[in-house]
């Protein structure tokens, strides 16, 4: 091993994605506890839920530890172009203003991104051939070709002066990817002979036992079951899932169907994926002007809106205000998941397109899809392959970094450490240890506007959602008297609830002493009295604020 | 069949559960449209969602077209005790004030809700016996055993003038029930070989192949997992499962464990089962503070909140606020299954779990649980022994009732048909026909009073959760002029917003002309200004109102 400077370290910093699947932030920084150089593995977001962050669509992690650092930040690397892993970057790259780097599909959907945000001309995106090399500082970064359910997913094989750490990315051992090579197990199986000080690792399907399968069994099952199926047929999956799309749409031609495009998503990723070349198989597809005109078994859609979202293609169908109509004897197939938290609006689509009379088919009753994260057996061959001095689960929730953890001690990994968002790990040398915690959070895009969850803006706005809001305004003359007649604004309340509040707020206003109150005491009772009734009436205590206005 | 009066007809009215598995509520009416008799099958309760409906904890049907005619509701018939059959009695009845009618397991469980309302004096709950018989009016009315999650799950046969209507309730086949006799197959043959004219039967798992499985194969699965582990033991569901809470008491005492009831519906559906006597083999339990004093490995927790619900047992354990504590070393076992909605809540609580280091048991991964619902297969059975003329799905969202139909159409039913909430099936004489839509439509209990879902707070209240409020009060003099400095009130909104929104609005007031404007043009033109600048500043539209005070 190269020698290294007395009081260097390999720290590995998760900002994001320990903790939760999405949001993936990864540092690695090598140098002295007061002179670190970092790179970055992956930027990400993270999706909100209307019932824990009402009104916020995404969320990313904060970054402000390493952005106040940004001159030691020498680039973010990144594994695949999933918006978990790079839908942070036109957010949070103004933080930190680092080169960056991907592969060709990756960049390429990188670049897009930057271009609406308009920060296209300010970026630098160096695109990495596939298997390629990234020299950063004392990092040297190799791309492994993994499979998973993008193209172009990449582990990182981080070379350092104290270590090599195999940060996989997200992943899964297909042996039919049909788009891109398959996992580089001989790269893999050359670390680990090598030696691997640690293994940074996907845990999405910790829980899960066994294989996640093959896109080609898909592949196959689509075939025979589109076939088979008359009338109108839709597909819905996620768009980023190239090889599917073409499985689809080879299953489509099979059955003497064309293929219609619908939906903008579906349209970008496909074009990105033919213009970069790992796409070349792809049928012409028709237009929804033109399938308009085809007979019903001719034809299929292949949409956006698998997670039920309100204003994506197959909603739209679904709310019969789309050109594209779907009735009695069509069919839909999602085939996808459902992302945890979709559950009731995919069930709230499926339940429009039964009515309509559609057939609805999905993963539970037919062989329409795989997971792109590896099962439990597929995190095996991996350790057998790397045999990592340590392992670090991410990606996931506590529930599955624990289980990925207890697996890699089962398998005899010396250190399996658990790590928060924000607390920096020591990799080398010697024992794997916390040696900080850094301030960590997250950060809510909310609207067009870029807040920290502690602001506590959604918070309080479920606040409202839960119990509403009351709001007194007075108005006092120029020594504390009433001098008209307050307004009283009751939202989201039940109108039963008004009058017992109105006779309590002028109740205390009534015993209200402009000689014995000042104005802040004023607004106390006044807040309280109204809670208080409110409360009562009600058995819910809104949100309740008292203005005062003086002449 | 008997002679019919001129003009009679017998009707279906679900006013809930026809859309969604929930607030079940079902009338069946006999006479002519001017003048019918009415029974009612079930009176329950859906869940609230907080996404959905904020605020709301439970959601129960509209039944103002049956309340308005209460003088011909002859009575409620209750199937069986779990809140979506039960859990709006104490709401609704006051608007029926009918007799009610259940087995003595439900009639017990019904009485304790009614006490809890204040209604137990006013309210005759007749006791059936098992097998029982209820006459109403021209409805004779046979209650037959069927199997179920809860005890004394029954199917009403319905026998009435124009035919014999089966309605099934919850129902499963169960071979090994463990409590309660299996279900009544004699007696559902007997019905078919006698004709019935229309089964309304139970949809929840018309989307899942095969059969529900058997308590008895859980009972076996849950003795040799908990025999194999050690350190403390939860075990978590529904505590109306009372046979899955004696077999998790059997496995406990089978490995030597002390069990200990945790959550007060722990007790109190013990306590009931015990009392009536459908349950006698249940082990003495230990209380929380014996069981502190016990080893580790001699005690198990049978605790609430398998759903994640923040105040129940197990989520306050998982937080540390209970007295109970668990740890590294400790399980926790899931016996239940997610009811889609709760699946973010009840991961956070595994989390949380896993964090503590306890290792989190699910039915994902062992064989915990079973459903209480007929698959396809047990469906299949249900039509080939009661072969009725008409079959009408109930209890499921629509994408079920359309696969049920399918599937009774299938097997040759003549007529199966789809209903929503209110829609009025005559199923004799003659075809099945719609024959009315009544008003149908959601109560929302919100706090402690029942309003319309059409009243729409919760709507309202959604709505502040997306975007918040800005609420702006103005005072003018006796002339319309300015009169002081205005109030603005910011909830929810991120900081950034508040200058450009009182930019806009002191624009809007210097512009303000008192001879030119009345007030409402005044409120309508600053509301515009501010929700204009806020949209611009922020990409959302806030929840913006406008109050005037008058001097």
């Amino acid at each position: 091993m190269t020698q290294t400077a007395a009081g260097c370290e390999l720290v590995f910093l998760p900002l994001g994605g320990s903790g939760e699947i999405g949001m993936n932030f990864n540092a690695y920084g090598y140098g002295s506890a007061d002179d670190r150089e970092w790179i970055i593995a992956d930027c990400g977001v993270l999706f909100g839920r209307e019932a824990n962050t009402p009104g916020v669509d995404v969320i990313m992690p904060d970054i402000r530890f390493l952005a106040e650092q940004r001159q030691n930040v020498l680039g973010m690397v990144l594994t695949h172009a999933h918006e978990d892993h790079i839908g942070a970057i036109a957010h949070l790259w103004p933080q930190l203003r680092c080169p960056l780097f991907a592969t060709p599909f990756t960049a390429r959907l990188i670049e897009e991104k930057l271009a609406e945000a308009g920060l296209d001309e300010e970026v630098a995106v160096t695109v990495v051939p596939i298997s390629g090399h990234v020299v950063l500082g004392p990092f040297e970064i190799d791309y492994i070709t993994l499979t998973h359910s993008i193209p172009e997913s990449n582990a990182l094989a981080i070379r350092t002066p104290l270590g090599v750490v195999v940060h996989t990315g997200d992943w899964k051992l297909d042996p039919e990817p049909l788009l891109g090579s398959v996992s580089d197990a001989p790269a893999l199986r050359k670390l680990g002979n090598e030696g691997v000080l640690a293994l940074v690792c996907d845990s999405t399907n910790a829980l899960s036992a066994g294989h996640s399968g093959s896109e080609a069994a898909v592949r196959e099952s689509l075939i025979s079951l589109i076939a088979g199926l008359k009338g109108r047929i839709a597909v819905t999956g996620f768009a980023s899932n190239v090889a599917r799309l073409q499985s689809i749409a080879h299953a489509a031609r099979a059955a003497g169907r064309e293929i219609v495009l619908v939906g903008r998503s579906m349209h970008r990723i496909v074009n990105a994926a033919r213009d970069v070349g790992c796409l070349t198989d792809f049928p012409a597809s028709v237009s929804e002007d033109e399938a308009v005109s085809l007979p019903p078994d001719r034809v299929l859609f292949l949409c956006t809106g698998s997670q039920g979202e309100a204003r994506a293609a197959l909603a739209r169908i679904a709310a019969g205000e789309h050109n594209i109509k779907l009735g009695r004897g069509d069919t839909v197939i999602f085939s996808s998941r459902i992302i945890p938290g979709n559950e009731l609006a995919i069930f709230e689509l499926q339940n429009r397109l039964a009515a309509l009379g559609v057939s609805v088919l999905t993963e539970k009753d037919h062989f329409v899809h795989t997971s792109g994260h590896p099962c439990r057996d597929e995190l095996e061959q991996m350790y057998r392959w790397v045999r990592p001095h340590i392992a670090v689960p991410v990606h996931g929730e506590r529930r599955h970094m624990e289980e990925h953890a207890q697996l890699a001690r089962s398998l005899q990994v010396p250190e399996a450490i658990v790590l928060e968002n924000g607390q920096m790990l020591r990799l080398a040398p010697g024992r794997a240890q916390l040696v900080d915690e850094t301030p960590a959070g997250r950060l809510h895009l909310d609207g067009r506007i870029l807040v920290s969850e502690g602001d506590g803006y959604a918070r309080a706005r479920r606040s409202l959602g839960f119990a509403g809001l009351i709001a007194v305004t007075l108005v006092l003359d120029h020594k504390g008297r009433i001098a008209a007649e307050p307004t009283i604004l009751f939202e989201g309340i039940p109108d039963p609830v008004r009058q017992p509040v109105n006779a309590a707020l002028g109740e205390a206003l009534r015993r209200h002493n402009p000689r014995r109150a000042d104005e802040a005491a004023l607004k106390e009772v006044v807040r309280l009295a109204v809670r208080r009734a409110a409360a009562n009436a009600w058995g819910k205590k809104p949100v309740t604020r008292v203005e005062v206005i003086r002449l």
